[in-house]
C-alpha cells in the first residue's frame, strides 16, 4: 500500500467554508486549483473555467488536457470535509442501541462485548469497511478513531482507512483495569507493547503520516492504572503523537474517578499528573468540569471534542460549549457514536444547536450556537483539535482538498432520482439554504467527497 | 372529487405496532386482509399465502382473483401509519430557518411573512402539494393541519388532502389580534364566517369525514380577542368539531396571555372559560403548565400535542410527557414544522427521547422515553389525540389500514440502490432493529405507504 495520488483537478463554481466562528465565507463563480499531491496552489475569484484557461494555468505551467474539471450546478458548493473528532469505529454496528442506559452500563451492557467481538477478523473487516464507506458518504474526510484491544484489528482499521483514502487518527484502546475479564489489556506493559505495535505497524505503511496517524488512546481515567498512563504520558513524549481519551462525560463516572485516584484534585489533574494533557491532547466529552478544569485545559492548550448526539442518548449532560469558546480553548465536534447514534457530523452539528438551545433554557442566555458556529466547530475547529488547522478545514492556498460537494433538491426542478430530504423553492437565500442543508440535509445531500485531492465517494442515484 | 376506494388487498408478511405504551407486538407470519373501503376484516397469525388462500378467503367471500397481494420481504416490516398531532403546512418553506429566535420573534420575522404569502393560490398550491407528498412519503397518514387565514388556500389544502389520500384536519387559523396589518382577520365576526366557509368546503368534498375533517383552530389565545374564542367556543357546541390551539409554548408568551386575560387564573382557564378546552381540543406544546392546568386538561379531557423538536429549536422549553401520561392525559407527538425543523414523525420521535433525557436530567429521573414509547406516541397516543383511536394507530380487525411498510439495508446483502441509513448486520433482535430505525431512519426506510386501504407512497429508488 501506498499514499494515493490522484491528478491535478480544476474545481469551479460555489465555495463555502468558515473563516471565523460563525462567518461563513461565500465564493461564487470562482475557480480552485488542486494539484497531483491535493494541495491547494491557486484560488481565482470572478472567473469561469475559460479566464482559468487563459490566466490560471499558464501561471501553474499546466495545460488543459492534463485537468480534470469539477464544477458545482446552480445552487451546489463545495464545503470542507468534515472532521470527526470522536468516533468509536468499533461501535458502528451498535448505532441507535442503547435502550435507556447511562455511561456505566452502557459500556458493560452493548459496547465492550461488541468491541471485543470484532477482535474476530472477518467481523472487524466487515464493521470497519461499513463506517469508513458511511463516513465518508457524510462528508467525514477526517476521523480521529477507536477501534478496539485488539492489534490486529486496529491495524486493519488504519489499512482499510488508507485503502477507502479517508484521513484517519487510529488509537488502539487502552485498558488494563475495571473492564470485564474477557476484555481487557493484561497487563500496563502489554498494553505499552500493543500500542507501539500499532504505531509501527502504522509507520510501514504511511510512514510520513500523509493520511494515517497513530494516536495514543488511554480509554479513560477508570480503565487505566497509574503505570499505564505514565507510561503513555512517557511514549508521548518519546514520539509527540497525539493522544485521546474521554473526559468528564458522566457523573458517575466523575464520582468513580474521584474514588479511584484521591490524590488529585480533578478528573482534568489525573490527566495532566500523568503528562497526558498537552496541546496534541483530544479530551472527549468535558461535560462536568469546573473553572479551574477549564483553566488548566487552556493553559496546557488542550483540546475539547464536543459530542452533543452522545451526550443527550445515553443522558450525559449538556456541555457548555460557549464557555469553552469564550476561554480561547479550541473544540470540535464528535459523533461519539455509539454513544451517539449517528454516524455523521451533520447531525452533530444539528444536534450541537439543540444542545446549545438547552444550555440556553438552563440560564446561560448567550450559549446558543447558531448553525455557522456549528459549521465551524465540524471544520475548522475540528482541525485545530486534530492539530491539522494549517492543512485542513478551509480553502486556502497551501491547504490540501478535503472537501464535499452538496447539493439540494430544487420543487418543480428537472433532477432524477431521490435528491434528498431538503426542498428548495428557489427563494432562499444562500445563508437559508445553508440553514436547510444543516437541519434537514443528510447524506444524499452529499454529491461527491475528496480527500487529499482525490476522490473518495461519488452518491449513487 | 369523491373518497377515492382502494382493492381488496391481503398483506403478508410481519407487522408490528403498539399494545400498549411501551409494549410492540410482533406479529410474524401474519396476514391481514383489507376490504376495498379500506377497513382490516381479518388478521391471522401462523399462516402464508397458501392457507388464506384456502381458509381465509373463503371465510371471507373472496376470491383469489379480486385480490392483489403485498409481502414484506425478509426484515421488512408493516408498521401503522404515523400520526402527525400538529403541523403547519404553510410554514413548509421555512423548514430549517429558524435562526437564534424564539416564538415571538419567530413569528414575526419567518412565520407571517411566509403564511401570509401563501394567500397566493399558485405558491400555495406549490407549497401544499410538496408538503403533503413529503409527510406522505415519511409515513404521515394523518396530520392535524394549520393552513392560514386564506380561506381559498385553506380549501386548497384540503383539496390536495383528498386527492393525494392523506388523511387530514384542516384548520384554518383564527386570529384577529397581535398579528401585523397584513396578516390578520379583520375581525371576529368575519373570521368566524371564514371559518365556516372552510367548513362547508370540506362538506362539499368530503361529507362524511372519511378523510378530511375541518377544524376549529383559534391559533394561540394572544392573538384572539375574547369575542373570536366565545365564537369559537359557540362553534364548537353547534358542529362537535375538533379544536387545535397552542398552550404554554414559551415563558413570554404565558406571561403574555397573562397581561391579557387577567381575568383568568391561568392560561389553561382561558380556554376552559371560552369553551375551547374539551375532548375534542389538541393543546400543542404544554410546556410550562402548572399542576393543577395539567388537573384541568385531564379533567376536560383534553389532548395533548408534544412538539419536541420544535420547542428545542426554538429553545421553548421541555414538556415533561411522563407526568403528562402519569396523569392520564392522552398525548401524542407533532412535528410542529416550521417550529420544528422537520416534517417527519420519525424524527419528532427520535428527538421525544432525546427531550425526555434532558428532563431526566433536570432532576427527573423516570422522564425517560424509550424508543418504543415514542413510537406509541407517534401511533395509537397520535390517533387517541386527533379522536381515531377506534379507527388507526394499530392492526386490528375493524379498523383501517393506514400503514407503512419499513425495510432496512442489509450489509452485504443483494438490494440495489440507496438502501437508506440503516445498517443492519443480520444479528440484532426484533428490538434492536426497531431501534436502529427510529434513531437512524429516514423517509428510504419508508418503502410503501396506505391510507384507508389506498396505497398513496411507495418509494422510488
Amino acid at each position: 500500500m501506498s499514499t494515493p495520488t490522484s491528478e491535478k483537478t480544476l474545481f469551479l463554481g460555489s465555495f463555502v467554508h468558515s473563516k471565523t466562528l460563525g462567518n461563513l465565507e461565500f465564493l461564487h463563480d470562482s475557480a480552485v486549483c488542486v494539484d497531483e499531491k491535493g494541495l491547494i496552489v491557486a484560488i481565482e475569484r470572478d472567473c469561469d473555467e475559460k479566464k482559468v484557461q487563459e490566466i490560471v494555468l499558464p501561471r501553474l505551467g499546466w495545460t488543459a488536457g492534463e485537468i480534470s474539471v469539477w464544477t458545482s450546478q446552480q445552487g451546489q458548493f463545495f464545503f470542507p470535509g468534515f472532521v470527526d473528532t470522536h468516533i468509536h469505529a468499533s461501535q458502528y454496528p451498535n448505532a441507535g442501541i442503547f435502550g435507556k442506559s447511562t455511561l456505566l452500563d452502557w459500556l458493560n451492557t452493548y459496547t465492550f462485548p461488541m468491541e471485543s467481538s470484532l477482535s474476530e477478523a472477518s467481523k472487524a473487516k466487515k464493521v470497519y469497511s461499513r463506517v469508513i464507506e458511511r463516513t465518508l458518504s457524510h462528508g467525514t474526510t477526517t476521523a480521529s478513531y477507536y477501534a478496539t484491544i485488539s492489534v490486529p484489528s486496529t491495524n486493519l482499521l488504519a489499512d482499510l482507512c488508507l485503502e477507502k483514502g479517508q484521513r484517519a487518527f487510529i488509537g488502539r484502546c487502552c485498558m488494563d483495569c475495571l473492564a470485564p475479564d474477557y476484555y481487557r489489556d493484561e497487563s500496563a506493559a502489554s498494553s505499552l507493547a500493543d500500542t507501539r505495535a500499532t504505531i509501527t505497524h502504522i509507520a510501514g505503511i504511511d510512514p510520513t503520516n500523509a493520511l494515517i496517524t497513530p494516536i495514543i488512546t488511554p480509554r479513560f481515567a477508570p480503565s487505566c492504572s497509574r503505570e499505564l498512563m505514565h507510561g503513555l504520558g512517557a511514549l508521548q513524549k518519546e514520539t509527540n503523537l497525539p493522544v485521546q481519551t474521554h473526559i468528564s462525560e458522566n457523573n458517575n463516572e466523575c464520582d468513580l474517578v474521584k474514588s479511584l485516584f484521591p490524590e488529585f484534585d480533578s478528573y482534568t489533574e489525573v490527566y495532566d499528573g500523568h503528562n497526558l494533557l498537552g496541546p496534541k491532547t483530544i479530551l472527549a466529552h468535558a461535560i462536568h468540569l469546573s473553572e479551574d478544569e477549564l483553566d488548566l485545559i487552556k493553559k496546557r492548550e488542550g483540546k475539547i471534542s464536543h459530542c452533543p448526539v452522545s451526550n443527550s442518548s445515553i443522558t450525559s449532560g449538556t456541555a457548555r460549549v460557549r464557555w469553552m469558546l469564550n476561554k480561547g480553548v479550541d473544540v470540535g465536534l464528535g459523533t461519539d457514536m455509539s454513544g451517539g447514534y449517528s454516524p455523521s457530523v451533520l447531525e452533530a452539528v444539528r444536534q450541537a444547536a439543540l444542545v446549545s438551545n438547552h444550555v440556553a433554557m438552563g440560564g446561560e442566555d448567550m450559549a446558543k450556537l447558531s448553525a455557522e458556529e456549528g459549521l465551524y466547530l465540524a471544520t475548522k475547529g475540528g482541525a485545530k483539535v486534530v492539530g491539522l488547522a494549517d492543512k485542513i478545514g478551509g480553502f486556502e492556498v497551501g491547504m490540501e482538498w478535503d472537501a464535499q460537494l452538496i447539493g439540494m433538491g430544487v420543487v418543480g426542478g428537472e433532477e432524477k432520482g431521490d435528491m434528498g430530504p431538503v426542498d428548495i423553492f428557489g427563494w432562499e437565500t444562500w445563508d437559508e439554504r445553508i440553514a436547510k442543508w444543516v437541519f434537514n440535509g443528510d447524506d444524499r445531500n452529499t454529491l461527491a467527497v475528496w480527500v487529499k485531492g482525490r476522490l473518495v465517494h461519488e452518491r449513487k442515484f
